[in-house]
């Protein structure tokens, strides 16, 4: 049978402070649509984290709440800059194309998943025409797809950028924790301009769950109106809040990401393959050619190659030094 | 503070067999969106429980599957037909027309939640002209939106009528639990025409999820794309499927739909207000005016006016029989 | 062989005016996507009888330029109220749920065509939450459905109504030319507060045309962008132009909506069927049972019957007075 | 003042055989949305020019039928594969994804315009996974947005690739009559797998107009109310119509093509700057450096930089020979 260890940060289940904050807010009867108390708290927990008074809701889903996002901030006949090999470029079937009615994504290069800021200025500096879909909207991803991080100073430059011609900015969290456990201050952005924050929850070892946080206070009004129409307000909606009370109270949010980082950085040390991109947060890309990888199936270990070739291992606060230490045999075995 | 006993069938929590399930759920790594062995017995447990061999998806949102299924039946330019006070129609912020990029939505009368064969026999008929959308699909409900239940033989007659003008149909079992446990076979949905069932999780006593059931096998392909791109399939599959194994494999499912069932009934009886819709399933709609639901809130329950003018109240799986004297008695005082 | 002459008011061709205009247009090269120096000129027309200084845009379909307005007022979770017979609701095919991406439609009542101030004020009082798409837009129409006119009075009552809440407007104006010629004064339009106006010209007499005004400078911004995405920004604008030069230099729009309106009274005085609504306009609407308007389809003439039940007779710039003479004679021998 | 003459195919007006065949239709009343004889005589045109029995309809807008058609070949939740260069990939604004609501482009290379076999061949052997859009159609184009042309075996090939997996095939002739005049035999596309074909009109000489063939029998039902949804069921029919007469009666379609091809010949043979593709239909594209454009700027006339770098002349059926040596001299001077 197959082992999905490495396979993606979403292969393990949720970590127990989020299943107990889960049991225990399994008590009584509470309004419906987010607006119940656990609710309330959970959001509370999610602001101080950021240090930011933002209104932030809990959605079910990281596609649709990148997907709600860019639709808040990039009408149809608009585009969204994003890294080329980001999320909502490849791997989610057209959904900002769905929910955002059309517009368009501007795939923008830059090494290990960070955008490169002179091709996001050449983009934002192509002249206005109307027979393309012009940018309304940076989209960022911390951590990248690539395992690495952005500082903040990277961030501030190319937000400034996107600001400076008026562009709204999406930052994609499904990984902050990982950044954050790598050294990013997240306090730091409600100063850089983002407007829309979605921080993971789902791959920081929790059930399916995402932290939408509106920055910009604008985008409020009828919100919760747009996450009904997306399927996106949940009924039960202490289910998506409560995972958060439990990892952000005790703490686990952050120490459960630096454990995954950590078995990033211990299986880059064991990987006899080349590491393609920095080890910054639970990631390790490596250059593994298609006979080793078939090989790796073999030995049961079932792990992706990735948009840009090379072979993706996910460590999570789930994945445990045994593990790394067994695969890191087996890749030395190959 | 407020008391949401009665508000809804979603202000409870999981019943305990999901929550085991899902707890018990919660070891190891599973290989993801949907394909874990966790999410594979439960589309089992599903197809038992109806009787069928068909595809089984579990999904977050009940507005995200209703509106999903309406898209895979309906293209933009038709419409679906479905009671004027169906959910689709009155509590889904226009989620139909998203997910179905513009479907238009026929409101049909019909009493007590039930449509009315006449009035679909006559939307029917209507000319198929260029300049206005023509309808494609015939969603329906049962339990319906006022607690009423369908017979099976109330249902093909409603879905030959729809089959023989070429439609699609969908069945929406937000409340399907309720209606099995009122009598209705659930077992006789597949040879009734019905295309494509959404079964209730959350409203019958589960954290949020829903199954989508694709009966008609030619609405399988690429379904878990459309899905995706929707926002609805989940990486951590398994959160969603596992309820329902508890639920099913105890006959919880059916059990504490019951309970609700006789909770409504208990209410029914006691309460002094006119009872407006028969007592098939778990709610009970009555006649009050604003000052008595005044009153009624001043004392604590909170509870909605509905799109018809009644007061309803939901039981669920957790209402007890003692918080419905109690009412009752609020209801007496009044 | 059928006679249209009563069908409507878009089967005639049209006027002498537009096609000579069209036919001058049609020399030497000029740039496109409405960058032409024909397509100025009649932009200046336009806001010469409009007495606006607005940007004016030329396209091709009546259904999709009010439909692109109402996506440039109105985002997919909100909704737009209009009079429930009016066009954009009973004669689009949903195109304003494709355009604008599942936006709601609102229909309310209202006598022979206009919409009840008490009405939208109820609409406007409901509450804003968010399983409801809330409404966003107020569609007017002038003249109406049925061939009534608002005076400007009766627009600025709804139109302030609307506004108070934050609303934006349209104005569809398809027979704008006839609320004219019936004394309608289009140079109050601006102070009115229409965000966005629709001012017909195929059913003033010109070939495919309407013109798109945006009253609202904030509309502007990528507005070209928008109508290339809808399929509405022409590359040889000239040929949608040029018939407004010369229907508005020569004063054809409005005399030849005068003659047409004129029609419509003759024909009212004539026929000795009910008539139904004020003819204020160019239409005629009268109660004609179904035996009758068979024997009237018999004797040749094609006319239609209508959202509520009359009959509709549809005068235009090419309606003869031989022609009322004749169906009056048609229509008693009945 | 600038010249446009070589800016675009669009830059010229209509073409005598057209506008006197719009003059002539002009007469009487017709009955609307394109159920009049002008409308059914200028089909039966089109198909005796494709030698075809199939659906014909005439719209407004070259960019709506394209998208009108993938979204009939498409779902939101799989993608068109296309040229990267193709007209619908670059210069549309999104407008596939708006009446496609989000399906997804897939641009792949080839020399020329001309999509590459193998590269389409690649594409379409890529694994079919739920978080990508999968492939559903392949749009193709002759003449292609290079000038050159496809010979019926070429597509032959690209096409069996294309149906061997079950795609829809959509071929933009926007210029097909220059691909005709090139020797492109035009009743050969309906044995060829095309689904969807539109033929162009505006550019080959016509007010505003482009005729959609449904080759393929199934896509017939409910065109008109996808049309009419898509702001593309014009009520006049006879404007988008009469032009076809006009030019496919008196062989114009194709003479007039003939005559565009020769002046970009000629035009070809002038030129000192290199010419960077096969000049086989009415373009030319030649590699000219940014001093160089703004000199032949500077004498007035005014062309376009393309996609891929090059220096686009077009010509048209108005194209003089007299034009084409004034600016092969302009050129020189350079």
């Amino acid at each position: 049978m197959a082992r999905y260890d490495f396979a993606s940060d979403n292969t393990a289940g949720a970590a127990p402070e989020a299943m107990a904050a889960l049991v225990d807010a399994n008590t009584g009867f509470q309004s419906g649509y987010g607006t119940d108390e656990i609710t309330v708290r959970a959001a509370d927990h999610v602001r101080a984290l950021l240090d930011v008074d933002a209104d932030v809701r809990f959605v079910a889903s990281g596609t649709a709440s990148n997907s709600v996002a860019l639709a808040a901030l990039c009408r149809p006949f608009e585009a969204v800059l994003a890294h080329e090999h980001a999320h909502v470029c490849t791997d989610e079937t057209g959904a900002p194309g769905l929910f955002g009615h059309g517009l368009g994504l501007i795939g923008l290069p830059g090494g290990s998943g960070k955008l490169d800021l002179g091709a996001l200025e050449r983009a934002l500096d192509a002249p206005d025409v109307s027979h393309r879909q012009s940018p309304a909207a940076l989209s960022l991803t911390n951590a990248t797809e690539y395992g690495t991080t952005y500082t903040v100073l990277e961030l501030e430059r190319l937000i400034a950028a996107a600001k400076a011609r008026g562009l709204g900015v999406h930052l994609d969290g499904a990984r902050l924790a990982n950044a954050a456990a790598s050294g990013f201050d997240v306090k730091a952005i409600s100063s850089l301009g983002v407007d829309i924050l979605v921080v993971g929850g789902t791959k920081a070892g929790m059930p399916p769950t995402e932290a939408v946080v509106l920055l910009d206070p604008k985008l409020s009004r009828r919100f919760d109106a747009r996450l009904k129409q997306s399927g996106q307000l949940p009924s039960k909606g202490r289910f998506f809040s409560a995972p958060w009370i439990g990892m952000l109270e005790s703490g686990a949010w952050l120490e459960r990401a630096r454990h995954a980082n950590a078995m990033a950085t211990r299986l880059a040390a064991l990987t006899p393959f080349p590491v393609r991109h920095p080890v910054q947060a639970n990631a390790v890309f490596v250059d593994m050619d298609e006979a080793a990888l078939t090989r790796l199936g073999e030995k049961g270990w079932f792990v992706y190659r990735f948009t840009d070739g090379t072979v993706r291992f996910m460590c999570s606060w789930a994945t445990t030094a045994e593990a790394v230490d067994e695969i890191g045999a087996a890749l030395k075995a190959i």
